[in-house]
C-alpha cells in the first residue's frame, strides 16, 4: 500500500539522523539549556527578524529580585502540536477568557478537548474554507463588548489561526495584516499554529515571508513533526510581553523534554542550508502534480488548496478502486454515494508514488 | 419603572421569611445535615417518587470499609443555578468527556465558561427553538462512535436539557421519553436544568408530571431562586449510581452553605400546602395574559412559549415607547429596526402591572 | 443540647431579617448591581479607607475600547468562604503559581481541595499556632528564587493568612506589617481570609484597626456568615491592580447570587449603627468568660486565644460528662486518654448557656 | 568537564539509532497504531506476565454499542515522565480525590505543580529516605475515613510510589507486598513511577522481578528516557479495570506522539536481547564503584543507595575542588560549610570517567 494519508508517516530527513549520531555520546545539560538548543534558538530568532533587543527580555516585574533566567527566551522547542497549542493558550489566557478559532480548527476538533481541559472555551466562528476573516474577528470582539451580560459570558482573550489551515488554505499577507490589526486594536494576542508552516509559506500562492508573518503575530510555531523532523515544534514568541516565565508552562504542560538537545539538533539541522525550505518545496510540488491531475481528469477540487493537502470528492466506485492500492484520508461522507478525501504529500513523498496515484485516478 | 426583565427581581414568598424568623435563633448543625434539610430532602424524594430503597444507597464500592455517610443522598440543596450545573456536570463527566447541549443553553452561553473552566467541552447542537431532539442526540453519539480519530475527539458523556428552555419552551412527555430512551441505550446520563421547573410543569401545554420527569432523568433540579425562594436549588439524583460521594463535589464547588438549614427551610416551605405550584401558576397565568395581548395586538410571537417567559419583536418606535415605563430584557437586535425582547413574569408579578403593560402595548 | 460547636449554628441578627422583610417585594436588578449592594459597597470602601480615587479603577488596559464596567469595583459580595477563597486565589494566581499558606489553614485542610481543583498548589509552611511569620514567608520566596530547577517547581504567587486563624490566634500590627513588607518587596500579593474578622479585630489583644489592616493587604474579606449574617462575605480589593474583570471570576466560580441585593442588604445592616462590632464584642466577651473559667479550673489552654474560639484538652471522663449536655467540636485525640476540643461562641451566644457550661466544667 | 549530574545527559543506545535508520523511510500509520508499537506492546505485556486474557479488555460498559477500540490496551508509550505521571493520575482520580505520595516525590516537588494543575492535591506523607511504609498509607486512609468533616477534605484516591525513589532507594518485595495489600484492602489503586526502573530492579539489593512488581501494582511505567532511549516511557496497566478509554487521556494530555512508531521501535530495541537489563547493569555497577570509593575514603553516605544515584555530603573545600572537573548535582546546602550532592551514573557512563572521579575524591 502507498500512503497519502498524512504527513507524518515517515521518519525524518536523513541529515537529522546523521546529526543525532554524530552527537550521540556527548554529554550536555538537559531541558533545552544545552548549546545546540541555544544555537538553534538564536538561529530561528534571527530568521524571524527578532533582533537581540527583542530577543532578550529587559525589565521584568521583579527585575532586581528574581535572578535573570532562561525562562524568558523568544524561541522554545516543544515535542508536538497539541502540546504546543495547549501550553501557549494556557499561557496567554486568564481563566475567564476563551480563544477565538475557526470551526474546523485543530484545537476545536482534534485535541480531545485539551483546551477545555486546561479550563478555556474555544469560541468557534463558522468558516467556508477554514479561514477566519478580520471582520468576523472584530464582530466577535464587539459582540462581547456590547453584551449586556458581559461578565456572564467568556471574554475573548486571543485569536488562533492555522497557516495553512486544516483545509490546506493559506492567508494572504493583506488578510493577515487585517486580522493582526484588529487584534492589536483590541489588544488580544494573535497566535498562529504553523504545524505545516513550510508547506504554507512555500505555496505558489503565498505572498508573505517568515519574517513578515512573525512581525504580524504575537506567537506562532514552526512545525517540525510534519515537515521532516522526527518530532518537535519551534515556538516563536515575537511579542516580548509574552516571554516571562514561559518555561514553567512548558514543564507544567509535560512538554519539557529531558534530552532537550534532540529538539535543538533537529531544528539546527532543518535551518542549515535551507533544508527546511527544500523539504517544503518538495511536498508542495508533488501536491501540485496531484492537484493538476485531479483538475485534468475532472475530479472536483473540494478546497482550492495550493499546499501539501489536496481535497477532492470521490464516488463510491472511485473510492473502492483507489483504496486497493492507496491509503487516503476520509474527511466525511457527503451522501451515500460520495466521500470527501484528503490526499497528503510530505517532505519524503516518492515522486514515483505520485505518478502511480495520478495514473490510477 | 415596572420590571418584566427577569424572574429574580423580588425577594421571596412571605411564608419563607416567616419560617426563617420562627427558627432564627434555634441552634442546628451546619452544612445541610440539620433536621429541616433532612425533612425537606425526604419530602422532595417522596414527591419525585423515589422510594426509600432508591433513596438510600446500598452497597457502595467500599461498603464494609468506608463508613456509611451522608454523602450518598438523593436530594441536595445548592445555592444557585450556575453552581448546580457546574457541580453536576463535574460529577458526571470524566476528563475526556463533554456534555451535549443546545446552542442557546445556559451552560453554553451564560455561565462565563464555568463548564470549560472545570475542564469539559460543551458539545453544542443547533436548535430552532432551544429544544434538542432525540434524533439529534443519537446522531451526535453515533458520529463519535464512528469517528476514525475517536480518541482525538471529546467523548459525549452526558446530555443536558432545560425544562423549560431559555426560550420558554417545554418538552412533551413523548419527546422526553425519546431522549431518555436514547440516553439509556447509549448509557449516557440525562440531566435536566429545572431553574424554572414549576413554570414549565404548570404550563397549560405540559403533559408530564414531576414524578414522570423524575423517572426519565438521571439527575435534575427543582429551581428555587426564580420560583419564590430567596435563593436555592433542589437537586434530585434519581439514579442511585450517581449518589456516591456527591457531597464532596458540592463542597469542592463552593456550594455547601454553612447554614444549610436556610435551604432546607425554604424548600420545606415551598413544598408545604402546594405553595410551589401556586406560585408557579400565578406566574404562568400572568404570562399568558401578556401572550394573549401580544397576539391580539398583532405583535409577532418570537417563541411559541406557554411559560413565564414571552418573546416578541418590537420596532424601534415600540421599544422606545415601552422602555419609558417598563424594563424588558433585550435578547438581540435582528436588524437596525427591530429588537427581540423577553418579557418575564414570576411568582410575585403584580397583575395590575401586567394590566398596565397590556394597555401600553 | 447546647451548642458550642461552631459559629454558624443560628440564623442571623434580627435587624437583617427585618431589612429583608421591608424590601421583600421591591423590584431591583440582579447580580449585585442593585442600589442596596452599591450603597453597601461604598459604605465598606469608606470604612476601609479606600478613597474614591482608589475605589474607581482608572485607566484599564482597554480603556478607550471596552465599555466602563462594574467589573472593576473595590468591594464585592460572595456567598461563602470556600467560594470566596477559591475565586480570589484563582484570580490572583497564574497557572504556574501557588499560594503560601499555613499547614492548618482552611484552604489547605477544609475546602476539599478546591484550590487544587482550580489548578493551584497550596505551598504549605509549618506553624506552631497557626500563624506564619515574615521570616518564613521570605525564606520560602528566596528558596524558590535560588532553586537550580526553578521552573520545575511551583512559583509562589501570593500569601494567604487568616485573621484570626483557624486556631483563634491573631497577628499583631507589627507582625502584619512585617509580612506585608516582605510581600511588597517580592511583589506577591497578600490576601487575608477574614471569615471571623470581627472576632479578631475586637479581641482585647488586637492592636490593629480595619483601616490599618486594609492598608497592609491587597485583598481581604470581612466575614458575614459567622458574624451575624444569614450568609455572605464582603470582599475588599484594596489594591486597584486586582480589580479588573473581577466579576467574571465571581460568576465563573458560581458565586454571583441572582438576588444579589440579599448580600448588599445584609452588609448594609451589619455596618449601620456599628451592629457588626457589637455582635463581635458579644461573642468575644462570652468566649473570654469561658477562657477565664478554663484557666481558673485548671484546664490547659491549648491555644492562647483571645477570640471567639477557645481550645482546651479534656480527659475522657471530662469529655463524656460535658457531651451529655453540650456539643463541642473535636479537634483531635492526642492520645487514648485525651481530646483537644474547640469551644465556639458567636454573635448569638446566650450568656446563660455560657454560665451553664462554666458551671459544668 | 565530566558530567555525573544526571542520567539523561547522553543520546541513546546505538542500537536504537540503528533501528531508526533502518526504518526511516517506511510509511506507517501514526499515533502508536503502527506494527512496531503493537509488537513492542505485546512484548512488554508478555515480559510483565500479562496474559492475553488480561491484555484484552473484555466487557466494557458499552460493549455491544461502542466499537472495540485500541483505546483499551495494557501497554502505552508516552514521551516523558512528568507527562506520564500527569496522564495516569488524571485518569485514576476523580475530582474530589488526591494522590498519596512521599514528601520528596517527583510529583510533589519537580513537576511544576502539574498534578495540581490537572486538579488534584498531592497528599504528602513524610519519609526518612524517600520511601513510604504500608502503615503510613493505611493510617492516611483511616484518618480520612474517620474524619468528622469527611467531605470537607480530599479523599485519598490512589497511592504513588517511585522505584527507585528520587533518593535512589528501592522497596523490598515484602514492603511492596504490604503496601499493595493495603491498597487492595481499601480499594485505592497503586501506581509506581519507574523512571529508573531498570536501575532499581538490577540493584544488588533488589529481591523482586519485573513480573512480581507488575503483579503487585495497578499501573506502573518502565522508564526509557533515563535508561538508554532517546525519550519515552512504557506504561503498563496491569489492572484491566483501568484500561478503558486510556488513549483519550494520552491525547488530551499532549502525550500522543504523531510518529508513535519512534516509541515502539525504541522499546522493541531495548527489550530485544536483554539490552535494557545490560544497560541497567552497567549504570549500577559504575555507581557501586563510586559508592565503594566514597566509603573507603570516609565520605558519608547520605542515602544508603545501591542504585545509579549516589548521595554524599561534601565540605566546601571538597566541593570546590571537585567542581573544577566534574559536574555534580546539588541537592541542598545543609549548613554554611556542607553540601549534599548527587552523583549519577547511567547506561552510557564511561568507566574511565568514574576512575577519574574516584581518584579525585
Amino acid at each position: 500500500m502507498i500512503y497519502f494519508e498524512c504527513d507524518y508517516g515517515e521518519g525524518c530527513a536523513p541529515a537529522i539522523l546523521q546529526a543525532l549520531e554524530q552527537t550521540n555520546l556527548e554529554q550536555t545539560v538537559g531541558y533545552g539549556l544545552d548549546p545546540y538548543s541555544l544555537k538553534a534558538q538564536q538561529l530561528i530568532a534571527d530568521l524571524c527578524g527578532l533582533n537581540s533587543d527583542e530577543h532578550k527580555e529587559s525589565g521584568t516585574l521583579q527585575e532586581n529580585l528574581w535572578r535573570e533566567r532562561e525562562t524568558a527566551g523568544a524561541v522554545h522547542f516543544l515535542v508536538g502540536g497539541t502540546q504546543t497549542n495547549t501550553v501557549v493558550i494556557n499561557y496567554l489566557l486568564r481563566p475567564h477568557q476563551g480563544v477565538i478559532a475557526a470551526d474546523c480548527s485543530h484545537i476545536n476538533v482534534h485535541e480531545t478537548g485539551a483546551i477545555e481541559h486546561f479550563g478555556h472555551k474555544v469560541l468557534v466562528l463558522p468558516t467556508q474554507d477554514g479561514r477566519l476573516t478580520a471582520a468576523q474577528v472584530q464582530d466577535a470582539l464587539l459582540q462581547h463588548l456590547y453584551d449586556p451580560n458581559i461578565e456572564h459570558t467568556i471574554q475573548p482573550g486571543m485569536v488562533y489561526l492555522s497557516f495553512p489551515t486544516e483545509t490546506g488554505m493559506i492567508y494572504s499577507k493583506s488578510e493577515l495584516q487585517a486580522i493582526s490589526s484588529v487584534c492589536r486594536q483590541y489588544r488580544v494576542p494573535l497566535y498562529i499554529d504553523g504545524a505545516r508552516l513550510g508547506y504554507g509559506l512555500r505555496s505558489p500562492k503565498a505572498d508573505i515571508t517568515l519574517r513578515e508573518l512573525a512581525a504580524l503575530t504575537d506567537i506562532f510555531y514552526i512545525g517540525g513533526t510534519k515537515q521532516g523532523a522526527l518530532f518537535g515544534e519551534a515556538l516563536v514568541i515575537c511579542n516580548p510581553a509574552y516571554r516571562k516565565d514561559f518555561r514553567y508552562f512548558i514543564k507544567q504542560g509535560g512538554g519539557m523534554l529531558a534530552k532537550g538537545r534532540l529538539l535543538g539538533l533537529q531544528f539546527l539541522t532543518l535551518f542549515t542550508d535551507n533544508l527546511y525550505w527544500q523539504l517544503s518545496d518538495h511536498a508542495v510540488s508533488q501536491a501540485l502534480r496531484i492537484r493538476q491531475a485531479l483538475a485534468d481528469k475532472g475530479y472536483p477540487l473540494y478546497m482550492d488548496s495550493y499546499t501539501n493537502q489536496q481535497f477532492t470528492v470521490l464516488t463510491n466506485e472511485q473510492m473502492e478502486r483507489l483504496q486497493q492500492r492507496f491509503v487516503l484520508s476520509v474527511v466525511e461522507r457527503t451522501d451515500s454515494g460520495h466521500t470527501v478525501v484528503r490526499i497528503c504529500t510530505d517532505w519524503a513523498t516518492d515522486p514515483e508514488n505520485v505518478t502511480q496515484l495520478i495514473n490510477a485516478l
